[in-house]
């Protein structure tokens, strides 16, 4: 599936890495793409190398005009936030090589801006996205919906201007 | 300069990551080279291009056979670990792509290994450093000087067969 050129939201792990693009169609339609980078590898060195060449392919599939990351939340235990951090640059470096601008966005400003509470669930941050974007459902995983989240918020954050098809 | 063949040590930090190439010559004698990558950008995302590159480039120049790098310090505070391990993965992303591979040491384990004791401050280390390798002196900076601990770090824990001039 190509989607018109969006915004690519990511939320970084060194387990899975979920992406998803965003577009909203001039009629408002959203057109979404979204999937899970799960690395293999067995050393840290050669995971972070499958989440860069993973987000490197969803680049290159769906020419993003933007990119925004969810950024480790602080308060998880400090290995935690590493693993998290790590994953982080790796994707990001996706992206900057590619010559893209990244946006961080904070857990709770994520669920702020996609569900008006900065407490929400992961399950209450998919209903919004639903309800809002008008999707009827969603099927991605709660990784990709993640990402999308991001992608979302970094849409009203940017008001929707970077959203429109080019 | 360029050394013979040697390991690559790593001390990561977004405002300053420190390199040493470490070889010991069949005759014992250690040569050297080292050097400090400080990122200019003022994005997280630029910052940690900026250091996988300044890394790729000294495995172009240095042509190590290992790579070892200081793993953050998880008694940091958590925004003090999440940026040393962003500059890890940006600076262990350029070895593995090199297809060397990379291996990580606690500060805890670096200054044991090199100086006999875990507790060990930086001046210690390098005054440890300067005896064991016969080097009259050291003029590395610190950042620089950490990474060349890293490096004789991992040349004592593969028994310095890697490090024999090839």
């Amino acid at each position: 599936m190509t989607t018109p050129r969006g915004i690519l939201g990511i939320d970084p792990g060194l387990r899975a890495t979920g992406w998803g693009v965003l577009a909203i169609a001039p009629d408002g339609a959203a057109q979404l793409a979204w999937g899970v980078v799960r690395p293999s590898a067995d050393s840290l060195a050669e995971r972070l190398l499958q989440i860069h060449q993973g987000i490197v392919q969803v680049i290159e599939r769906h020419h993003p005009v933007a990119v925004a990351v969810e950024r480790p939340f602080v308060r998880h235990n400090v290995r935690t936030a590493v693993a998290l951090g790590q994953a982080e640059a790796a994707a990001m470096m996706a992206a900057s090589l590619a010559g893209l601008e990244v946006a961080e966005y904070a857990p709770r400003a994520i669920r702020e801006a996609v569900a008006g509470d900065g407490a929400a669930d992961k399950q209450a941050v998919a209903a919004a996205l639903v309800a809002r974007l008008q999707l009827g459902e969603l099927k991605a995983s709660s990784d990709a919906a993640d990402a999308l989240a991001v992608a979302y918020c970094h849409a009203l954050m940017t008001e929707a201007q970077t959203l429109a098809v080019r």
